[in-house]
């Protein structure tokens, strides 16, 4: 609410079709209609956005509540309180540092100190520009992001050999099980990765990124930023930024978001847009509240 | 917050027999658990009191969200937001002032003026008390709620006679289908209601809402309130005082509350507590916010 968010609360229920999120639970209702129970509220900003405040642009709304979807695998629905913000009409680079900062803010607001929190920024696009430029197959890719995922090398470098990669493809994706960089060193990285590609769409994502550390530098935030290229994971709609959001003693990433350029497309309007959310249950554990009740 | 009341937020999906409320949803996971979609946050809240803190008293909490149940007839869902007080731990006449004035002051925070608001308080001892007396079967006393609740005087009294029930009766009952009474005629109604019935339960009734009335004035918000002996509905668990909040231009109750000294019992706690809560769907149209968004 400081930094100009309004809160909104979308319904618990809505049209199962504005949950694309993997494990949504449906139910229909008596009347036939298929209703979705929230599994990402995201989609659900998205489309009160689109569809009944396409007249206020930027448009900043924040929220808070749970989501519910089906464990992967452990066949149990998993609730978790979530709370986040949303920056629709905002195509600069200015408007992912203000989300950005705003999350690592709320890192601080919780009593979680700079030190023991760190942002970790990359971009879907340089990994979709690789994935573009030496046309792998999606089987291929999934099994490529999960290497990824646990920073694997090993395991990365031999899938470029059963599936004969070039070494061009190979050392680019390699770079994205890299440790993260900090934001001093993020220069020396994201030049590395442009000597590794010159694919225009993958150009646009690193001259992205380091506009964002710029951004984070003019807002004092840097020291708590780190790169990462290998963020390649997160909800299906994401399109530019990708990050997470780490505490010292939470085994998983406390939170995380995105830009969606594409997201409101689905309801009717062409707005750009950014946010983060954070896992309330994760984060609980950890914070230090000023007074406890 | 301002007056003391910490934050509880419940689960939305937890054990089924928390909720005893009509109309609650249930769901099966994959493990066999049978699971209850929130319908009532007071059956959670009570809970949550009587396992997790059984060691604060009086303890008071707040809640906000939506509550989800089965549309009556409508083969419909309904989702309505609410947000609410208990107070739990405290049995003075002086706890049921503080939830009213409490629910009072959060129709003018809402922007509603104090002459378009009303607080109609009753209690459920005192038809409770008549129906004990006369012995009237659950059948009767459910057509004689229906015709209490619209105010049906000329039906009340076809249904005293065709069930041939005594003028003693007949007169209580229809004490209910009166005008709600002013505070400052409260007196007046409470001394005709104690003139109808000499059972102590009605009796015992009848002078807390009197101490109510004047703790109310007390408190000085004596002015919103009005006694409706015929208040009667309400979830099945209030064992005292029962209220409902009017607002001028809804066509329904846009709150209420009541005190359940027993609901706490099914989770191994004998404290008493008494509550209110909010129709938020009800109250957003009429709400004038300071600082439109």
């Amino acid at each position: 609410e400081a930094a100009g968010y309004g809160e909104v609360i979308p319904p618990l229920l809505e049209r199962a079709e504005v949950f694309e999120t993997p494990g949504a639970l449906r139910a229909v209702d008596h009347s036939g209609h298929l209703l979705g129970l929230r599994a990402d509220f995201t989609a659900q900003v998205a489309r009160i956005a689109a569809t009944r405040l396409s007249n206020v642009s930027p448009l900043k709304l924040y929220y808070r509540g749970p989501v519910v979807r089906e464990g992967a695998g452990e066949a149990e629905l998993r609730e978790r309180l979530q709370a986040g913000c949303e920056l629709v009409g905002a195509p600069e680079v200015d408007a992912d540092a203000e989300i950005v900062s705003l999350a690592a803010q709320s890192l601080r607001a919780l009593g979680i100190p700079a030190d023991q929190a760190r942002v970790s920024i990359g971009a879907v696009g340089w990994f979709a520009a690789i994935v573009e430029q030496a046309q792998l197959p999606a089987r291929l890719v999934r099994t490529l992001t999960e290497a990824i995922d646990r920073k694997d090398a090993p395991r990365l470098t031999q899938l470029c050999e059963r599936e004969l990669l070039g070494h061009e493809a190979r050392d680019a994706l390699l770079l994205l099980t890299r440790p993260p960089a900090t934001s001093a060193d993020a220069a020396q990285l994201l030049d590395r990765a442009r000597s590794l590609s010159q694919a225009p769409a993958a150009r646009a994502a690193l001259d992205r990124l380091a506009a964002l550390v710029d951004a984070a530098r003019a807002r004092g935030f840097a020291e708590s930023l780190e790169l990462d290229l290998g963020e390649v994971r997160g909800l299906g709609y994401y399109t530019g930024l990708v990050f997470n959001l780490y505490a010292a003693g939470a085994p998983r990433a406390v939170g995380g978001g995105g830009r969606y350029d594409q997201l409101l497309g689905r309801f009717g309007d062409s707005r750009p847009a950014v946010g983060f959310s954070l896992d309330l249950d994760a984060l609980v554990p950890l914070a230090k509240p000023e007074e406890p009740c």
